[in-house]
């Protein structure tokens, strides 16, 4: 089959892959209808993240169940189903509390690389999710997204303790912060605010229910937050960034006894102990469970409540994923949805 | 009046300080029965915090009010009355949300000076409760650890979102985290491991309801909690400390998805992001809005179902405030209470 590879920094192929088999009782192998290249594929991508050997990529997925392993229970050949970046078994304690991507029998699904035509799914009972039928071809972006960057941002809300009547200040501008937005609006915010400096995205957000924007960064954007807030600062803050500025800019955005949920990948971060200590803030986040969300947003999308699919901006066949790397990586186009 | 002041690191001595006196029309003034050093007292004390020059010392504080300001409502001459280390209006959103230690017209009572025989307490209305009646003498060392270690201990358990069923970690056994075992029984936790090396200290947090206790620090007490909650650590984790060690313990113990609660003044902490990240804890803490939990604490003590006035395991008169200090500092003892 065909399968996107990086090879070193900047150096994306559409290869031969070996075609995946059932290895565990427990697995699926999925043909993939839809794939795409998330924020944290840049990382390696632009060697900012090491690249150890040439690394099959992606995470991202939905598609039709080809063949499962004797122990698959739930999902049969035929579905149409959706799973995450962790295949987890949704049975232990730590799935049962909503925590599945810390599941203690995780596997990372960015190893198997699901930016190919088809992909091997551990734990498949655990992990994927069958839509009602097959869907039709115009609700795959959003399922797609369930896949990671919505399911990641309305965990980022739900961490942020986003509701009913609450002030939500989302800090990055990404497809994860735009469906933080979309996952507040949903949530029930009275209002959200939306902190981006690019007018492309801020039309984006405005769309997905942010009822201002806000342009300053830093301390100055902290400023008009507080400002915005009769000086006590937002109720719930999402972060969806994960560098110091934008960990820092999140916690002081945020009143005393308010939350800030962060789901950016922490890179180079230090929180100072002191100022968390007196900011009085609940902080909550890490790689989101999107599992424990999957069912909802599931609904929310075969209904046409939400269509979170519009943060796809770009669309290629997968032999042009490194286009979709390069887009993504010059800020071109927000979020690329490649086509096996 | 006699008051204790802090001259220089380790110089701490009794004097005449001027009578306080209302200032504000919200003030009241309260002779004192009952008052005690803080561990965050020993800091200064020990020249860890700069003496910026002679500095009033105490805010834990029990007494008879004497005087109240023209505005003063809620509280009269002659009732028996509790504050906590912060006067508070009560009245503004962040008191209002719980976070009175936040309160937008806070004022830190440290700098007033409790340990002495009369106090001024700014916004009384907002930050005095009275007990139900002038209390007996035994109950007066309960009453004043209402002040601030069981309200902060008991803070540190609602952060650490104990509840009836779950496993609790303590970090740290000195008062605070002696008080936060109790705090987690009276909440129902099923399980309380606490993390002491004193054996006087293990004896009392197995009195006030520790089920088990761990001598291990660091990574080998990390590695005991795990052992004991089938490796996945505590739900909730109460962090009474404040240091980096103490700090990464707490997180370290925490199950995914579990709750690490910290009242330890943070020095010299700062916590590795992308670690915070995958730990996937909820984090929550700060200096504990003891005015939160007052009304609930009292009634407690009043009715003689809770007992913390047991920590005080050394009591001397006002004037010897210096070998009250010397004492802790020392490890002698746990918390001295002062009789004025």
């Amino acid at each position: 089959m065909r399968g996107a590879i990086l090879y070193a920094p900047g150096d994306l192929r559409v290869d031969e892959r070996h075609d995946p088999k059932i290895v565990e009782s427990a697995d699926a192998v999925i043909r993939l209808s839809a794939t795409c290249v998330c924020g944290s594929d840049l990382w390696p991508y632009r060697g900012i993240e090491a690249v150890d050997g040439p690394s099959p990529m992606g995470h991202e997925y939905v598609g039709i169940v080809e063949e499962v392993g004797s122990d698959v229970r739930t999902v049969k050949p035929g579905q149409f189903v959706i799973g995450s970046f962790f295949a987890s078994d949704n049975t232990c304690e730590i799935c049962k509390a909503g925590y599945q991507t810390s599941c203690v029998h995780r596997v990372p699904m960015g190893t198997l690389g699901a930016q190919a035509e088809y992909l091997r799914v551990p734990l498949a009972d655990g992990t994927l999710v069958a839509t009602p039928d097959v869907p039709s071809d115009d609700l795959l972006p959003s399922l797609l997204a369930a896949s990671d960057v919505l399911g990641t941002g309305w965990f980022g809300a739900a961490a942020a303790d986003v509701r009913p009547g609450k002030t939500v200040a989302v800090v990055g501008d990404g497809a994860v912060g735009l469906l933080g937005v979309l996952a507040a609006k949903q949530l029930g915010a009275e209002r959200i605010i939306a902190m981006s400096r690019h007018e492309s995205r801020q039309k984006f957000a405005l769309d997905f229910g942010a009822t201002a924007v806000v342009t300053e960064r830093g301390d100055d954007g902290v400023a008009k937050i507080k400002d915005l807030t009769d000086g006590l600062g937002a109720h719930s803050v999402i972060e969806a960034v994960g560098t110091q500025e934008s960990m820092m800019q999140a916690i002081r955005s945020t009143r005393p006894g308010g939350h800030v949920g962060y789901v950016g990948v922490s890179h180079d971060v230090e929180l100072p102990g002191q100022e968390l200590f007196f900011s009085h803030v609940h902080l909550h986040g890490g790689p989101a469970p999107v599992r424990r969300f999957l069912p909802e947003l599931i609904d929310l999308i075969w209904n046409r409540t939400i269509d979170p699919g519009k943060v796809f901006d770009l669309t290629l066949p997968l032999d042009q994923a490194a286009e979709g790397y390069r887009a993504m990586d010059e800020r071109r186009a927000i979020k690329t949805l490649l086509q096996p």
